[in-house]
C-alpha cells in the first residue's frame, strides 16, 4: 500500500505540475481527472506519467448514467470515451460516480420536472453497467463503482452504500467491475467492515480524506485533510488490507482551504498525516 | 393509519395550543416534545390531551446515551424520567435519538477532546438499552429507536440505518423496544424496503417529512413539507402498512419557513399533502 495524490487535492496544478509534484515529493502514483487530462492533452498526459515512472491509480470519473432517452445514449458514449482514456493511461481503474435523481442538479433548487424515482434511477445504473462492463473488459479497464455518502443521493450518486455497489458489481468479472472504498463516504456505515471483507479483491480503489464537522455550507467541500475530522482511519485501512487490497491509497480532498493553500505544503501535510493517522 | 401532528411542526404552539389545533383540524393524535410538556406542566399536559380525546402518538425524546462515566449515569437518569413522562402521557412510544460521537456538538467546531470512537459509541447505546428497556417495560412504555440520516452521525445519532436499529431492538421484547421509520432519515437506504418488512411489528412510529434539495446551511432544518422535496412517499407508506403498522403517522418538520408560517395554514397544508402524496 503506497500513497497516491489524487490531483484534485492540489486542484490548481495541471497534470504536468501534479506529476512533477509527485516526483518531487517521492510519490509513486497519481490519480488523474478527465478534464485536467483533456486540458493537458491525453497523449501528453500519458507521456508525462510514463516518463516520470508514475502509476495512474485511477482516472476520475465516468458515470452520470441515471438519465434516459437521448441523454442516456450520450452518457454511454461519454463513458466509452472515458474507458478509452483510462486504457491509454493504463489507469488501475475508472472511478464511476453514477449520478443522482434525473433532473436534480447540485446546488440548484428542485425543478418542477425533477424525478423522485430512486428505484428507477438505480435500475438505469444497472442497465448502463451491462453496456459498459464488457466494453471496459475488452480494453483492460476496471470500472470502480463509488458509493457516495447518502447526502449526495439526490444529486450525485444513487449508489449510497458499499454493500449496494458491491452487489451490483457481482454480476461481472472481478477484472471488469470493482468498488471504491472512500472513507468520507463509508465511515458511518454500520456494515462497512463486513462489506469490506465481503468485497475482498473487488476493492479497486481505496481513497482517504476526513469528514469535517460541522460540514461547510457547500457540502461537497466537507472533505478534510486526514486528522481534521471525525474519522478513525486505522481500522478502515486495516480492514481494506485484510481484504487483500494492495493498490495505492489516494488522497482526494475537496476543500476550499486546502485548494487555497500552497500545493507543496499540502503534499507535505498529506504525507505526514498519511503516516500518522491512516496507516495502521 | 391516521394523521398525527408532531408538535415541532407548529413549533411556536404550546402543548395547549397544539392540542387545540389538533381538535380544530380534526386530528386524533399528537406527538409531544418533553420541553414543551415541561413548560405546560406534565399533569396539565396529560389532562389537556385526555380532555381533548387525543392519542399521544409519541413523546420526543430520550437518548443521548453515548457518553461515559458520570455523564452516562446522568443520561440514564434523565431517560428514566422521560420513560416516566411517557407512561403518564400514555404515549405510544418514547422516541430515542441515541446521540453522536462523545464531545462532538451540533454546529460547533470539533473540540480537541472529541471522540472518533464510533464503534465504542455504538456499544454504549447497546449498554444503555440493557438498562432502560426493562425499566420501560415495567411502566408499559415502548422505546422507539430512531435511526438518523448518516449526516447526523457525528453529532446526533450513531444509529444510522433502520437495519442497525432493528438489530439492536431484537434483544428485547417487542413491547419494550421498537424502531422509528422516518422518511427523511431512511429514503435513500437501498435496504429500506427489506428492513421495513423485516421490522414488521417492531415499527413503533412512522414519521413523515420531505428531504429538501439543496439542504439549507443548517442541515437540521432540511426537513420539508411532504411534496416539497425528493422523497417518493407512497412506496414507503405501502411498505410500512404491509409490515403490519397500524399506528398514527406523525408529520415532524424542522424548517425555518414552516416555523415562520401561520400554524393553522401549516396544519391545512399538512392535511392536504398527507392525502395527496403520503397515503398510497
Amino acid at each position: 500500500m503506497t500513497l497516491s495524490l489524487n490531483q484534485w487535492t492540489t486542484r490548481c496544478w495541471s497534470v504536468a505540475e501534479a506529476v512533477d509534484g509527485c516526483v518531487r515529493h517521492g510519490l509513486e502514483a497519481i490519480g488523474l481527472w478527465r478534464q485536467n487530462v483533456a486540458d493537458q492533452g491525453l497523449a501528453e498526459s500519458v507521456k508525462l506519467v510514463r516518463d516520470a515512472g508514475l502509476r495512474v491509480s485511477s482516472l476520475c470519473r465516468g458515470g452520470f448514467l441515471t438519465t434516459s432517452g437521448e441523454a442516456f445514449a450520450e452518457a454511454l458514449d461519454d463513458n466509452r470515451r472515458a474507458i478509452d482514456e483510462a486504457a491509454e493511461l493504463e489507469a488501475a481503474c475508472l472511478v464511476m460516480v453514477v449520478g443522482g435523481l434525473p433532473g436534480v442538479r447540485p446546488g440548484e433548487p428542485l425543478a418542477a420536472g425533477a424525478s423522485r424515482d430512486l428505484a428507477g434511477a438505480r435500475e438505469r445504473v444497472a442497465e448502463a453497467l451491462s453496456e459498459l462492463a464488457p466494453y471496459a473488459g475488452e480494453r483492460g479497464v476496471k470500472l470502480a463503482l463509488e458509493p457516495l455518502h447518502p447526502i449526495y443521493c439526490p444529486d450525485r450518486a444513487v449508489l449510497s452504500t458499499l454493500g449496494q455497489a458491491l452487489d451490483l458489481s457481482l454480476a461481472y468479472p472481478e477484472e471488469q467491475v470493482g468498488v471504491v472504498v472512500d472513507t468520507f463516504h463509508v465511515w458511518w456505515d454500520p456494515r462497512v467492515f463486513e462489506d469490506i471483507a465481503r468485497a475482498g479483491r473487488r476493492i479497486a480503489s481505496y481513497q482517504v480524506c476526513d469528514y469535517l464537522h460541522p460540514l461547510p455550507e457547500d457540502v461537497l467541500l466537507g472533505r478534510g485533510m486526514m486528522g481534521d475530522g471525525v474519522i478513525d482511519f486505522k481500522p478502515i485501512t486495516q480492514a481494506v488490507l485484510a481484504a487483500g487490497y494492495s493498490g495505492d491509497v489516494e488522497v482526494e480532498i475537496f476543500n476550499a482551504d486546502v485548494w487555497a493553500a500552497d500545493p507543496d505544503e499540502v503534499m507535505a501535510t498529506m504525507k505526514a498525516r498519511y503516516d500518522e493517522v491512516v496507516l495502521p
